[in-house]
């Protein structure tokens, strides 16, 4: 291998970005605002103050195109970034394609991906506000691992609510957050009374995400000393996320490279926009043409299947209602292995963006996920999340495309997180034992039938 | 924070050294020779060539101070090298000590510590050599993952006998390896005369690393297309591991520091060695007073309260029989979460390097050991290994020595993997089950007993 452009391409610290990048000022059409979930009325900051700080929601409603990242928090980010971003010979050498491929890798913490970069500045803005404690809630474990870690970071309490099956089959999960201290409650719990009524009618509920965060946003809501902390869909998430993107195109402007084609995969939206929203800075303000692609799974096809309309953030509507692409708050996607890219919903912000044009969407089946996954550990080394896999799957049929073609395109993908803790589904892949999903319309008009019209 | 060095010293590329030091070369004393096994006389290169690449046999011989990195090698070594140089500010902090204290990390690949750099290399001259195949053990599982990813990137077979009890217990170390295409055996197996004897036994045999080097060896011995392979103890691999250390003494050059004091855990050595071999290059060849500590478990105390003499490298006494520090080669370490430092004797280098004088040795306890872990988690962000997690035990008391003193000493160790499947221990720590261990001089010296005086 002769190159000119090496492996992994770094930043000094002092190159990390000291601004977020907020994709709300350059929208040419701005999200619809939320409503509340029982007044359907707008949401101001006043109905986000019981749960959110002060500083959050004022980013959380921002049109400043650049907020400033605080130097407690940069000096955190300092101790797992700027993550490097890296060229894949080894991927491009076993596609034998002419693109050249490229990804930021953000699984080199041991919350295990991107997460941990809005649930510092979450910790931090509820700190210096006074805040004592955190209360959250944890799917598939990599959120609750975040937020405990960074809690343990500013010396704040923190209490997870872990969906009670995901609480027994992944006691590692549960453990990595004790570790750093949190309090980790299965759920539903006797601790709150959202609990307390599930419990009531099946004390052997084995509990939902849904379940799980009125847990929390009632613990949250009870006590003056508590927030709750949200790991994807809201603006100022997606907001910290672009600390992705701005360091990916200060590494490409090293090298003298741009990428043609941006793939991200997408659950609430947060890991995908924190890679492209940067670029897509171009886009909207210069008509660079830049392609954005999400992908999900096909067994959660919002973006594909779904409609851009008003819905309720959660099943328990108690979250604010969206203007989105969703499912139906209702609608239960089948049961894949990428825990994180099931939410029946997607970001305000990506949804206008997806509606307005600029970002394409694309879905994948599971068994070709983890192919790609496997093709890309043995040919790149890092054991890929289950949900990053999703982009591999789509970058490699592209890579493949351009054999065809002989086009050597610049692909760039965001590798959000390692799958060390993902390795019970990779054995049922190896076994052969994973299956793929397709819905029928059908499926698909009854979960949305469920959304009344709103706002 | 104001400060000048930044949390992470990184090395471009470029400067990934294109040699591995040899110490060999600056030992006032060299080691004794290998004896072979059965004729208990010095063991040549003839003896070694059924199970090692031709090249790996002249490096276990070598005297030469500095030995090529194949491009190749260096090619790989580019995918997850090198690594950084991390300042641990967090742990500073929190232990309000007037002590710099460094750390490398070697955590970032999926074997999940410094194993990988050894098992490329290995791989790669096997490959030149026209092996196809290699074999090998593993217990805790981290060597055996490692070379699986290393077959993987040079298109060869991996052959992993795994310990029955680890195999069942650990089921996605096995994954991994299987991920990476290995051919994951659960040892004592039905493939090997070895394993067929024990197995005669007793069918429900839970194995031993003893047990599944035999079976690794023959496997090897009896396949002309096969080599074995071997994660630790021998030249060859602290030859490779010197990357480290290497690496490490670049990075000390750019922010203008050198370290009073270089830490690492001791299991078969090459952890230990690879980091702080480069650096007594300096006090071997300049009388530099760096100070050079390897710390062991309690529960296998070699150094501290092993003795110097010729024994068995494993209990089946298939090993070449070495001049080493030892606790006799039948003795059965107290069980303890450090898979990785509970080998009953030590490399033949480290073991002279003690003997004269050169480095020194302590002894730590393990509740002692995840105390420090879960400090250093909580202040670093990193889940250190267990194993590694003895270094830090070590490095936090003489930090606080250093807060008594009010001496700035400059410590640096070697973060040698990261923890994330090493959760069941933090767990049994963190519910207060974990138990210390002290041998009484009986206990020692019957472990010696057995050890007949040999050459």
């Amino acid at each position: 291998m002769s190159k000119s452009i090496p492996n992994k391409v770094y930043l000094s610290e002092d190159e990390l970005p000291r601004q977020y990048y907020n994709i709300m000022a350059d929208m040419p059409n701005k999200p619809q605002p939320y409503l509340h979930p029982m007044t359907k009325k707008p949401a101001g900051p006043a109905d986000l103050e019981p749960l959110f700080a002060k500083a959050l929601i004022e980013q959380e409603m921002s049109a400043e195109r650049y907020i400033d990242i605080p130097k407690e928090v940069r000096d955190i980010y300092a101790k797992f970034r700027p993550s490097p971003l890296v060229r894949a010979y080894g991927l491009e050498k076993a596609l034998d394609t002419p693109a050249k491929i490229y990804y930021k890798y953000e699984g080199n913490n041991p919350s295990g991906s991107h997460k941990l970069n809005s649930a510092v500045p979450q910790a931090f803005y509820n700190k210096i506000e006074g805040i004592k404690r955190l209360s959250t809630e944890t799917g598939a474990g990599q959120w609750g691992s975040a937020l405990s870690i960074a809690c343990a970071l500013f010396g704040m309490e923190c209490t997870v609510y872990m969906v009670r099956v995901s609480y027994d089959q992944k006691p590692y999960r549960k453990t990595l957050m004790q570790t750093y201290g949190a309090n980790v409650v299965a759920s539903p719990s006797n601790l709150t009374n959202a609990g307390r009524a599930i419990l009531a009618k099946d004390p052997n509920s084995l509990g939902s995400l849904g379940i799980a965060i009125s847990e929390a946003v009632e613990d949250a809501a009870m006590r003056d000393d508590t927030h709750y902390a949200l790991g994807s869909v809201l603006n100022h998430v997606i907001l910290h996320q672009s600390i992705i993107g701005l360091e990916a195109k200060k590494q490409f402007e090293k090298i003298d490279e741009y990428p043609d084609i941006i793939v991200g995969c997408n659950g609430g939206g947060s890991n995908f926009s924190g890679c492209a929203f940067p670029f897509m800075h171009e886009t909207l303000t210069k008509g660079t043409k830049t392609e954005y692609v999400a992908v999900e799974p096909a067994a959660c096809p919002k973006l594909t299947k779904g409609k851009f309309m008003y819905d309720y953030g959660d099943t328990a509507k108690m979250a604010p209602i969206t203007m989105m692409y969703t499912l139906g708050h209702d609608f239960v996607p089948a049961g894949i292995h990428a825990g994180g890219l099931r939410y029946h919903g997607d970001s305000a912000l990506l949804s206008q963006l997806y509606h307005d044009g600029f970002v394409k969407a694309a879905a994948v089946q599971q068994t070709d996920v983890f192919k790609a996954a496997v093709q890309f550990a043995r040919s790149e080394i890092i054991l890929p999340a289950p949900e990053s896999s999703h982009a591999i799957a789509y970058v490699i049929q592209k890579a493949l495309e351009c054999k065809e073609t002989g086009e050597a395109k610049t692909i760039f993908f965001n590798l959000s997180g390692h799958g060390n803790f993902d390795l019970a589904a990779y054995e049922e892949f190896l076994a052969g034992k994973l299956e793929d999903f397709e819905y029928t319309d059908e499926m698909l008009e009854q979960g949305l039938s469920t959304v009344p019209a709103i706002g």
